[in-house]
């Protein structure tokens, strides 16, 4: 297979942008990853892009046609992925394997959702359409709940880590601080963690991933062809990818504190890279909960089960320790456009290895890896980028 | 890239099938084709789904995982793929290209939609999601009424083909009559269209595909792992792919009675697979308005463009014609749950080379071609098949 790189990247702030619609969205993020690239917009010849329920939430659905013609590509073939808040991710690895096979040379990928206009009850039923409809929302469970479940077996299992979880809200807000396109930029402390509304048993306000616009997108190229091209910034190669899979519903999971399909795509990517965790860099993962930012860095690999709250009560995940997590602020801080999510995770990564991220620049960042679930982990997605 | 064979056929009864939920629908279609291909389930390491709108149909977003837990099939990757009216297909390509790269050996590839328990009202402003809202629904503008513009267009350039239009129907209605499958087991006349129930100029109600239930799966495997295990039935082999895209609103199309997307496709399925028009034996092509089957089959290139209607009138798409169309019955009298409908598409093909079609067998059944648009054509997915 022929290696891939992230040629360009563009996304929208994140947060309620209430003068941008769906198409707005995509349009701007879209146009600025090609800019960014600096390739001529004739060259890209598909167009991938993960949402999760424009149907439902904005009334349009197919999304693939309709953002090639909001970008400007109308007459390239287009597609809509969907897997929960792994939707962007599975774009990303498709146009990625896709290039790799020799069908296309370049592609633009994205994710896209708009959400904010629409009331939290409302918003929250749309978001529980990825669950089992009749396992689980008929019994009144939505995704918060799920979660509390999985943070109160943790409890149960490896010891009270509520310290901790508030201790992961507060990195992701800290780094989201120095991000410009973040939704939030407000630093807080455990006790406002604490403090915050309850929303569910353990979870409060601050726990929870926000409700948000926004969209992210990146150009996808041949590694050869990318450098016969010659682009504008640094070549940022996809050297691993993987998807892996688990039960939809949580009754059905033998285990609920270790996710078995971030295990899956981890083994994945991992062998496809050929690297280990002492090489990456940084890591952009999936914290739709507090507590899913400690089970995720223990599945990940790098720290051992039972041992993650710890090493985030260390520092070691921290701006300064020995793998920084979520610079970009996370789904807790940054945001979380269900769609968006796993391109904008791509997008930090690469903006980190150029040496582009500004004030949360850091000093080492050559090996990244992004980690995107869906549902309530019934897919999930990882990918390892090199500055080239 | 390796070569990639159908090796498993399943699909449901189309229709109006009050007993079944989504899942039951998914459930059956996906466990008859992993019987058909008589293979250990475990050897399935992917599933690929097409589902146009579970989310507003159904409440039931995320049909990936939700789809590898009805089918017993939990802890493979999963995704959905959407397209409007070529999500099936789409997932489809996206799961050859997979396995021709190497990354999976087996996968399954299936599509469902549930319809038939919601008001027709409510089926008609969620098929139009697949429409640009503000361009188009927002006008009032329907599928009918985009199809019916390009039919009065096409008359405008080429002559009337109203009569020849009402034989394409007549044609598909006989087919499905012997389809045991197929929602509609009923001979008509072109008096018969003539007399429906008006919809839009020119449409009757027997000019327009239906509204359905259904599903329908296929298992995939790279072709030399598929001779290794040693499959039940025929291996048939998948020559050609072709995603070709177009503006996704009419108004932006400078020709609306020659579908760019389908030409996209065609070339490219066609150059990959090495064969020419000559070579098809038959096709299962979209014909979701009566119009859209006679401009199909000059898009294609078995026709001349304006030469469709006279062949239709020369008997030449008949099952006993040069180039048998529709021999399932198409989306007018098989029936068209969604995102089932590219596959069954496949599953007509495949059971026709295999010899398997039963009383609507044809004699010659080599080499066949599937067509599958989506939207206002914003969309097209071409592949082509030869029995080994």
């Amino acid at each position: 297979m022929r290696s891939v790189s992230v040629i360009g990247i563009g996304e929208t702030k994140f947060g309620k942008l209430k003068e941008y619609t769906l198409q707005d969205l995509i349009r701007e993020a879209g146009q600025k990853a090609i800019a960014d690239a600096g390739i001529e917009k004739e060259r890209i010849q598909a167009l991938y892009i993960g949402n999760y329920n424009g149907g439902s939430l904005c009334s349009q659905s197919t999304i693939g046609a309709f953002a090639a013609e909001a970008i400007g590509l109308p007459g390239i073939p287009s597609m809509r992925t969907e897997g929960a808040c792994a939707s962007g991710s599975l774009s990303f690895r498709q146009a990625c394997m896709m290039i790799a096979a020799g069908v296309y040379d370049v592609v633009l990928v994205g994710g896209a959702e708009k959400m904010t206009h629409q009331s939290t009850p409302y918003v929250t039923s749309v978001i529980a359409q990825a669950e089992d409809k009749n396992l689980e929302v008929a019994a009144g469970v939505t995704f918060p709940s799920i979660f509390g479940m999985i943070a109160n077996r943790y409890f149960h299992e490896y010891g009270n880590v509520r310290k901790e979880m508030a201790m992961c809200a507060v990195n992701n807000h800290r780094n989201a601080y120095y991000n410009p396109d973040a939704q939030l930029h407000k630093l807080i402390t455990v006790e406002d963690v604490y403090n915050g509304a309850p929303v569910t048993s353990p979870f409060t306000m601050y726990d929870c991933s926000l409700v948000s616009d926004g969209a992210a997108f990146v150009v996808l190229a041949a590694t050869d062809v990318a450098k016969e091209i010659g682009v504008k910034n640094r070549i940022v190669e996809v050297i691993g990818s993987g998807h892996g899979g688990d039960t939809m519903t949580l009754v059905s999971k033998p285990c609920i504190t270790t996710l078995a399909a971030t295990l899956q795509a981890r083994d994945e990517a991992f062998k496809m890279a050929g690297v280990t965790n002492a090489d990456i860099d940084l890591v952009e993962l999936h914290d739709c909960f507090t507590i899913t930012q400690i089970i995720n860095i223990e599945d990940l690999g790098f720290f051992e089960k039972g041992k993650g709250a710890k090493a985030v009560a260390e520092g070691k995940i921290a701006y300064d320790g020995a793998i920084p997590v979520n610079m970009g602020g996370g789904l807790k801080a940054k945001g979380h456009p269900i769609g968006a999510t796993g391109i904008s995770q791509i997008y930090e990564i690469v903006n980190q290895i150029r040496g582009n991220a500004g004030d949360r620049q850091l000093n080492r960042a050559e090996i990244g890896l992004t980690h995107n679930l869906g549902g309530a982990a019934g897919t999930c997605t990882i990918h390892i980028f090199r500055g080239l």
